[in-house]
């Protein structure tokens, strides 16, 4: 399939490109972008879109998402941490069957994609589930099953995971990571053997990591160490590690962070409605760690708009540090795409540049709230709502036109979640 | 005008009702709410909503804003505050014609109605022009022009600005304010002369107050003294005061500031954008001081949502705070609305109530993003976005139907933008 989009308002964010924006076409063949700017006239599209009045960027990259939780959405609000965790979030979650993690599942691409969101990352149980529908709707993702010692069963869950890694390894939508879910929730056995499985199958690894001041605390109490620095004597971070969070990270981790290649995935809005902080974005950037944007679930946030993050990465840094030239809008669109593309290991994903995925988005930059158009990049961070993405391609393929979802009957997931009201009390 | 709203899911703000929402209908008799939840058979309306599918509140309550400067979004962005203002804000206000000035208005009622926002405090210069705005499209506002010592012709933009007050007094949709610019911009005689206006013509007050650190060093530096304290000893508070931002203010400030019944527009995003810092909002509210929401100009923010506005002062000050229990959805609500229509006292609005101006909006609660909804308040706060906003009424008049605006031409407006670009350079 051929696609030309013409007229559009391009933000490439191609790091071998200087212009922040420009206008002109794109084409694309198949799953790949195969040219930018100015399109040779030998260029023959089977579909033409006027982009005139819309933005072109990459579409976002989700670096931490618990996707199947979409349907807690303000099931328990305002609410202290262990309070919200132990008599609510836990106790709903123990409820789950196939039919609610996969209406859940659905209901988050369906979210993503009508967000402008083209590939995240889930950390969750029965990620089978969700390849599935990875494949259903052609949303892209990265898998890991996270693994708990209490939870036991270890092995078998880990097993699992790897095995999707080599059952969908032809899959050009589906990749997989291992997961420990977090320090304090792993004995050091299983850290061990999820970067055991890591290194032996070459597979990324995903772990929230000092999210909380009390987690720093009693790291310190315990061990005299951080997280960080405990994980780093398992040299856990011999695999390419992403770790989620990352709010309570002294300036010694990030050098061991820095030194590592261990990634983050930024969870701004989480980390404030949870009461855990703001991490040191800007300081992170400085070590030249690689650092991504995540949305978390929406039980803790409560919407999988990556417009949403970046918003508010950007002012909550510039506010804390009392410097308002942090964060600038091109930096923090940077993260939530191609940054973000490293940290998940998708190669060729999150810039629009000849040869990468036709993972791209389309924003009408004509609402009122847009006008009057000086600065398209600024236009998207922070006048921009996830509702002004009119289209998402996702390696070549649009799954939303005109707000309009293409692989999922909108209709029938709302008839379904409709039927599960009162499932979770 | 009669008109029935019916199977509404409504969240009241109603200071007399525990509910914090319920389904039932709401009818409406010219300017005025005459019945909400059941609506007697003798009721004949004229029109009639079904709303089942909708959240019914009370329009937002903006307690900040220079409408005309809409103009200039995202025109200046990511630089230090001094030099945004000098070199680029300033320079661009100074070329204002009545024009631009009229376009700017309109472009900021439009956002605002698309917006869910039903009335307004605007500070800005020649508030004449803002008038004829309001009564061309029907929306509510509070008008102060700012007087500045260094501009000079303080008593004249003085008497303006009150002559304005008896021009319209018997104008349902328009209300004024006198204004002194800040502390700093105002020497003791312009700020003297403001609150003689004020106490002599009945009229509220507005003034920033302690924006920023600098603000706050400054004044403890030269005067020994904080602005508020500055401020009070000479009598200021006398007058019905509003103060914006309100930043850096101390304990002993908030005391003085209950005490003599301050109120406060708490402009977060807009802090957070020029690195000014937190307001200390639930300190604020322990002292039992009226604080509504507003977004300051779309300069520092880059939107008029109010919203946006919600969202980001409840996750801050819980992520600040260390408190996930800290600004739950209903009281920043109460902030939004009611609160609000307090401190710009503007009596019978921002409830849902009998006998209240009808100044109320409707929510698509449907969006993938709003699902399951378990909780209209915080599907509001959390879940939405400005762009859910569907109907706006304004004294018992739609604004907007099915996000389409009926007093304003949005083609033209669009147009008349168009034809100013390039203006401001």
């Amino acid at each position: 399939m051929k696609i030309l989009i013409q007229n559009a308002t391009i933000i490439p964010q191609n790091e071998n490109v200087d212009a922040e924006w420009f206008v002109g076409d794109v084409a694309i063949e198949d799953e790949l972008i195969v040219a930018v700017g100015q399109v040779p006239d030998t260029f023959e599209p089977q579909e033409i879109i006027d982009a005139k009045d819309r933005i072109l960027m990459p579409g976002f990259v989700n670096c931490h998402a618990h996707s199947a939780m979409t349907l807690l959405r303000g099931f328990a609000e305002d609410l202290p941490l262990q309070t919200w965790l132990q008599d609510w979030i836990w106790p709903a979650e123990a409820k789950h069957t196939e039919e609610t993690l996969s209406v859940g599942n659905e209901l988050a691409i369906a979210e993503m994609i009508k967000s402008g969101t083209t590939s995240f990352l889930d950390m969750y149980v029965r990620q089978d589930l969700l390849a599935e529908s990875l494949l259903r709707t052609g949303m892209r993702g990265v898998l890991s099953r996270a693994v708990l010692t209490p939870e036991g069963d270890v092995e078998k869950h880990l097993k699992d995971n790897v095995e999707l890694k080599y059952r969908y390894q032809d899959e050009n939508l589906v990749s997989v990571f291992v997961s420990a879910h977090a320090p304090y929730t792993c004995d050091d056995r299983t850290l061990l053997l999820v970067r055991e499985a890591a290194l032996e199958h070459d597979m990324g690894l995903h772990i929230h990591i000092s999210e909380t001041k009390k987690e720093l605390d009693d790291y310190l109490e315990q061990f005299g160490k951080t997280p960080v620095t405990y994980l780093n004597d398992l040299d856990m971070f011999d695999a390419h590690t992403l770790g989620a969070h990352c709010v309570h990270v002294t300036q010694e981790d990030m050098h061991i962070m820095a030194e590592k290649g261990v990634c983050v995935s930024h969870n701004p809005k989480s980390n404030l409605k949870l009461a855990s902080g703001v991490a040191p974005l800007v300081d992170m950037l400085k070590y030249n760690i690689t650092v991504g944007i995540g949305t978390d679930s929406v039980a803790s946030n409560n919407v999988l708009s990556m417009i949403d993050e970046m918003k508010i990465a950007s002012l909550l840094q510039k506010g804390i540090l009392n410097d308002a030239t942090a964060l600038p809008a091109k930096q923090i669109l940077n993260l939530a795409t191609r940054e973000g593309a490293k940290a998940l290991r998708l190669a060729g994903v999150g810039q629009i540049r000849e040869g990468y995925q036709a993972d791209l988005i389309l924003l009408d930059k004509t609402g009122v709230h847009m006008l009057p158009g000086f600065n398209p990049l600024t236009d998207v961070v922070h006048s921009a709502t996830h509702q002004d993405v009119t289209h998402t391609m996702v390696a070549g393929r649009f799954l939303m036109k005109d707000r309009i979802l293409t692989t999922i009957d909108e209709d029938k997931l709302k008839h379904d979640i409709k039927e599960l009201s009162g499932f979770f009390g």
